[in-house]
């Protein structure tokens, strides 16, 4: 239930061809005649090789724009080089976002995206939901909102409902449900993959909104909705979310406090990974986030207001993430009390500062840390594995996830007594000999009872 | 624990030039010269493009060769043809079958793979493993062996650790584990999903034998490990294994006795499917079953083995499947009396027989049954998704997946009152208006509260 308590805290490359030299001309007519004759045969050369060089243009695009490079790429990487406030919280731009349009925009019109009635709405209003599941609750006592003392947490993840427009990015999407497999299965948490747009008019990034309103109503014995990005995975298999920290609050999400209230920056917060309560509050809350979320004019009108309203962000349609620090800035009473800015550890960790760094951790320190030194979750922001434009160049994202993969699968696979041969191999290796009495090494690497007994 | 009670039942094309015609030559000398000028000049043309050619033809390549075939194609194609005994346990046959060398096998070698002391064995032997399991469950009770009065059971899929040769194989693999993930979460199973060779000796087919050994000992809270192949999707998300059934079997598995027994049919089983108790009985059979697994010489050997030994079976490899019915009727006194051969329900069910039927059942039936009233697993046996080559066509393979996937998510997005617009589309409708009391919903349609109503 809520919480109302008083407030608390490659292009193909084009070929060319040179002229070749003149072979031995005695006669001016001749030579005029065999230059004219070479001049078109050159000509001739050009057109085929440039016919040939779009072949293999188009092929390479057809594997998946490697080095392909989109508006957003400008916008993004100059971005990125003007930027100064932490990497760890960038967040996605669309690739229609308009590198010609930086920061003309429009006065804030606020009051249209914050009359529920003037707006488009996610379903019905349900006013009562607090009392509707705890009476809920109450009846079906074989279903309760905590297992073994810990609230019930559901993992919402998903991806398009269609292939990946490049073909090793559904390679990338299993990795990364096997990931989130991994942890889920080692700590209790139950996942929904959800590959439906349920709203036509909320697509791309706004698609969790519906999705997470659907499951809080739908699985009422569910406490918390966790959200997280199909391109974040987890690194720290041991560590877990310290709920008991957050019992005030109703939206656990990464951030940086200064840069959301004082610089009102547009990646204050990242919305890759949060935690939304099962509870009136937050059907309140999606309800008032939604309505910037209509793809077409309204995304479009609404991306402007986000613009002017907030510090560094280009000009570009309604994201969800600007859209949710937008309300929580200029709706500052109704919702900053019950929000929880999570950064003592990676909820959201920015993979460029991280990925190169595994060895390191492993060298230094432990998992079940969760912060720089070993961190909870690795977010590909920018890597679109499964889009056809990415803001980094398209191997290294995927050499990048790779190692992720392999540096949490290495922590997973160690009860087996296997380990990865490399963080970029596929293989595995032996890290242990077999014995005769197994339950030795269960008792000694079974993460889970780790986490048993790291309990107080 | 194990139960010893008495017996009880694109290719890119080469681009060429043609000489072009004579410009106009007077000299006899300057038309030799340009001749030998333009002879040099189309080889270096010549040169150019078909280095071009080769990018193309790389990148092609690269893409994932589409339609490829082998050898097996035409076996298991001439093989189905002959075939006149049930179709719903038809097995796979890998790439490297020789379709020259049909029945010609040499006499049976059954000693040489009973021996253990002579063979390969998957590790350390475990001999007491009924008791140590008894003294950890004993010792760890918050890790108990059943929950909520029912045993646990432990999914175990999985697939290649590279990407798959089809592209389009990595997002239906993405969708096989969705559909997992949902039949999991509804019947409070856990799933464990494998991508890494663990044995390198034991690839392909035998891949799943190592991991179920391991996760036995490094489970034991687990008492059922389920296998289940990548190409099967749970089609009746309501259904639920009645394990009560098996309580004097260690080995739960889809198949026909008469087909077993009387025909040494080496489709008499499916080990696609199958439940394998985690006990000590469970470890012996994968002790006896691995030793005809090691690739090269002792696989190839083994297979003209059980070939010569087992009826309709093309000379190829030593497979699982055969080999596990080879087994069970060679050593039928030691093995077949906790085996438990299925065939009330589709625990595996040939897809080929049911996929055209999905609106026929919906019409007629509901799901719950598990039978060919509403299939429980519809099998993509020979469809390889993630292969280079399938024995039957790519297109229809992918389209009746499809139809299966969408067919079982309908199952899944009734509950938050969405259906998919058809079993061939990714888009989804509502069929229900939302109302402001969604409990009434969850009442109505949660498969879980179903499930709970259904139990005596």
């Amino acid at each position: 239930m809520c919480h109302d308590e008083s407030r608390s805290s490659a292009s193909g490359g084009g070929l060319s061809t040179t002229a070749v030299s003149n072979g031995g001309g005695r006669s001016r007519g001749f030579l005029r005649g065999w230059q004219i004759h070479n001049t078109l045969f050159n000509i001739k050369i050009m057109i085929l090789c440039g016919f040939v060089t779009i072949l293999v243009l188009l092929a390479t695009i057809s594997i998946g724009n490697f080095g392909s490079s989109s508006n957003a790429d400008s916008v993004k990487q100059s971005f990125i080089k003007e930027e100064t406030i932490p990497m760890t919280i960038l967040p996605e731009i669309p690739s229609d976002s308009n590198s010609t349009d930086l920061g003309a925009a429009e006065p804030p019109k606020a009051e249209i995206f914050t009359t529920p009635n003037a707006t488009y709405t996610l379903g019905p209003k349900v006013t009562n939901w607090d009392s509707q599941r705890k009476a809920w609750l109450n009846q079906n006592p074989e279903f309760p909102s905590t297992v073994n003392g810990k609230a019930r947490i559901l993992l919402l993840t998903g991806s398009s409902p269609s292939p990946c427009d490049k073909p090793i990015g559904d390679y990338y999407l299993l990795k990364s449900v096997k990931n989130k497999i991994d942890y889920c299965r080692l700590h209790g948490i139950e996942i929904v993959y959800n590959m439906a747009h349920l709203d036509e008019e909320l697509s791309g990034y706004w698609t969790k909104l519906p999705m997470i309103r659907i499951l809080m109503l739908s699985n009422p014995e569910v406490e918390w909705i966790w959200w997280m990005d199909s391109d974040a995975l987890f690194t720290d298999i041991l560590f877990e979310i310290p709920l008991s920290r957050y019992e005030k609050h109703n939206l656990v999400i990464h951030g940086y406090p200064d840069l959301l209230f004082n610089q009102k920056s547009w990646i204050a917060l990242n919305t890759g990974v949060f935690l939304l309560r099962n509870c009136q509050w937050s059907l309140d809350l999606l309800d008032a986030w939604a309505p910037m979320g209509p793809k077409g004019p309204i995304r479009d009108e609404a991306g402007k207001v986000l613009t002017a309203y907030l510090k560094g962000r280009p000009a570009f349609e309604a994201d969800d993430q600007s859209a949710l620090i937008y309300i929580l800035l200029s709706q500052k009473d109704k919702w900053i009390d019950k929000v929880y800015v999570e950064n003592q550890y990676y909820l959201h960790g920015f993979w460029e500062g991280l990925v190169d760094k595994y060895e390191e951790m492993v060298e230094k320190y432990h998992p079940g840390l969760g912060d720089e030194r070993w961190p909870f979750v690795t977010h590909f922001v920018g890597c679109k594995p499964c889009g056809s434009y990415a803001d980094y160049a398209v191997d290294r994202c995927f050499k990048s996830m790779e190692r992720a993969f392999n540096f949490a699968d290495n922590q997973v696979l160690k009860l087996y007594g296997f380990s990865h041969r490399g963080l970029l191999s596929t293989k595995v290796k032996r890290i242990r000999n077999e014995t005769v009495s197994p339950l030795e090494s269960v008792d000694r690497f079974d993460i889970r009872r780790m986490h048993v007994e790291t309990k107080p």
